[in-house]
């Protein structure tokens, strides 16, 4: 006898929890094709000299890869190498900008430790230009992430919005270009390290106490989105890199407005970097309000070249992408959703006696109102039927005696409550429409 | 410079396919449900332990295996044994009997030839008793997979539906207990071989001539279904095996008719044996009327035992399953559906001059009325928008200039005929909602 056991990292829900967490994925696909967004399905594997012909270090050392044949296969770790190769393709055949989504399973090999996952779905959404690509899709792609997380109702959220060039600008402003990089790392944890450390570690870095005072300034410059803004401006920088930032930022926070994004579910935040070597200018993440603690739920950004490993046209795309399995996993564990009591049936009909045929007749009409519903087919006696009703999850049983099918009324139990009432066929099809 | 290739044996469609592709996807499982079926989603990724408990042969050899760190770790090649275990692993979870669907990708690293492929989706549903499952299982499951090539709309297909006790029972009732394997494998061929050769290869098991013929006999019995069963129970024969299988199979096909199957959308089919070791009573194979050629486009069956590799308890199931990327590579290749044309937006909105924000305003209102759209938000000129949306196939152009800001009417260009009218916002609804 083997042991049915699952590998750990990996996640496996039982159905209650499964339907919930595929209500949220149906929530992100929904959404995605409601903006436009193309669908696209890449495979799992992919040759290994085509996926890490960027990687290295740890991605690297993460990635399951193995021979077969005379292949050298590895599994995606993202969906971004992917859509690179998958555009670089197809360069031919898609309608630029194209904008696609892609949600499906990636795969890294980590130690396995509470919230990672080695097997976890991306959600994901990027506009890819060809040459060119507007900063108008950086509004775009947030204000879709903006309607997803409004609708999977989860509390209160919000986008925080930057653009790398901003501070860029503002440190070769300062005359800091030389230690611009090392800055940026910093700034990149400043929330995690806190003023006190970050001050420090300026200091080590030889910035003296006036540009230190600047930057903290900067950063920690408030008010509203439009404030901000203004702000930015009356610094008086002239420096190019750092107007270019101010400017894209202005029109990406007007253009979500004029999205329709609600004002308090998104805002600028001048201390997100997001890494150094992929995104170029403007940068996301997002937070759950009063659960700032679980970090970024969806973050991404734009960048300048897509697929220069796979071709010499220029790519430049923004995209952004929800880890849903961690961030399901969050939820639960944080107690902002419950473990799942849905069902799949609207209604489950418990035949009694001789009324087969009479119940599969009324499960067929139910279903062509839409409902789903199932009919319990094993010969058993009624209270082992209830039971299985019981634990179905399911909210109504519809017991069907001969007297039932001679009256035409049934008896709908609702299993939540206990109460039975007596519904004809069209009474019952109103309650559970409702 | 890295060439952008796909493995072969490996399906990625572009995006109009992938649409269509979709649109499959969720019509079989809006059916898995619409009957009840629960969603299980278990990772591609199992310890090879668990994974290769009963694998053997071919199967094994064409496993992905391999190690990583401690763990020796194996691919998914199907979704049974994946329910193997978690039934196993949740036996004191689930509610039984458990009906449960998944939709995946499986992994068999087989030579790549024409409609085979190394990675392809299983769409499964099975129910899963515990100690016993009523024979009407095996009704409902052939129901609702009639429900499915119904709405796929791809023409007019046959479930062909068989019990193998009724076979094994004649061959013992005629003497034939001790080669009844070997005939068994000659019937599963059957269709393949051609009448002539199995006669031959059934006087080479030194077979008489009269079992010969009356074997012949009974694998071609015609009539409806209710005439085959009749004729069936009219051989006379007393031998237990085929008395149970006759009736099971009288039970399963009157009770497909009560779940409202249509009645030329099922058969009895008395050559369906369905290899050897793993089914043990009610067979099922599908064909589409026209295209016989394609073979069996969803199989499956019952049998006795799911999980013994990993409890004791006995879990008896019945199951089928649609291997939907060979179906559709088999659907494109015959003809039977284009290669796909859809959108996923019912319009696209183009922008002419400083009408931006006023166009988003109006995206806004077709999505809040569940009208996919999107706005093209490139500053090119209008030859390149119309040119982008042309392309697109999308089937609404909505050109948005400042008179139409003022008038409050849209001029709507359809892009398939080429007309273009002027609609208000309203009738605008009105059309992309037909």
């Amino acid at each position: 006898m083997i042991q049915p056991k699952t590998l750990s990292g990996f996640m496996e829900l039982l159905p209650n929890q499964q339907i919930q967490f595929n209500h949220f994925i149906d929530i992100i696909r929904k959404t995605y094709e409601r903006y436009g967004f193309l669908p696209i399905d890449t495979p799992v594997l992919e040759s290994s000299e085509v996926l890490l012909a960027k990687a290295g270090g740890e991605t690297e050392k993460q990635i399951y890869r193995f021979s077969k044949g005379d292949n050298d296969i590895a599994m995606r770790f993202d969906l971004t190498v992917p859509l690179a190769k998958y555009v670089a393709k197809n360069l031919n055949e898609l309608n630029f900008p194209f904008q696609r989504y892609q949600i499906g399973k990636v795969y890294r090999g980590e130690r396995p430790q509470k919230g990672r996952f080695r097997e976890f779905y991306q959600c994901d959404i990027d506009v890819i230009g060809r040459g060119t690509l507007d900063i108008k899709y950086d509004a775009l792609v947030p204000s879709v992430v903006a309607s997803i997380f409004k609708e999977m109702n989860i509390g209160d959220f919000c986008i925080k919005v930057n653009n790398r060039k901003v501070l860029s600008g503002y440190l070769q402003s300062l005359g800091l270009e030389d230690i611009a990089q090392d800055v940026q790392r910093l700034v990149d944890k400043y929330k995690k390290i806190g003023k006190d450390v970050f001050v420090l570690s300026l200091k080590d870095l030889n910035i003296d106490d006036i540009n230190i005072d600047k930057i903290c300034a900067f950063l920690t410059l408030d008010g509203t989105k439009s404030e901000k803004i203004t702000k930015l401006k009356q610094l008086g920088i002239t420096n190019q890199t750092f107007c270019d930032g101010v400017s894209e930022l202005e029109t990406v926070i007007n253009t979500m407005a004029g999205f329709g994004v609600d004002d308090n579910c998104y805002d600028i935040d001048l201390t997100i970097v997001r890494g150094l070597d992929y995104y170029t200018s403007t940068v996301y993440e997002t937070v759950l309000i009063g659960h700032e603690d679980l970090g970024s739920v969806c973050g991404g950004g734009r960048y300048d070249n897509l697929a220069s490993y796979y071709t010499h046209e220029t790519l430049p795309g923004v995209g952004m992408s929800i880890g849903l399995t961690r961030l399901y996993s969050q939820l639960v564990e944080a107690g902002i959703i419950d473990g799942g009591k849905g069902a799949v049936s609207k209604a489950i009909i418990l035949p009694m006696g001789d009324t087969l045929s009479h119940c599969l007749e009324l499960a067929k009409v139910l279903r062509e109102n839409d409902l789903n519903c199932e009919v319990y087919l094993q010969d058993v006696k009624f209270k082992h039927k209830i039971s299985y009703a019981g634990k179905s999850g399911i909210k109504y049983a519809i017991l069907v005696g001969e007297d039932e099918v001679k009256s035409g009324e049934y008896a709908v139990k609702d299993l939540e409550s206990g109460t039975q009432t007596s519904l004809s066929q069209s009474q019952l099809i109103q309650l559970l429409q409702k």
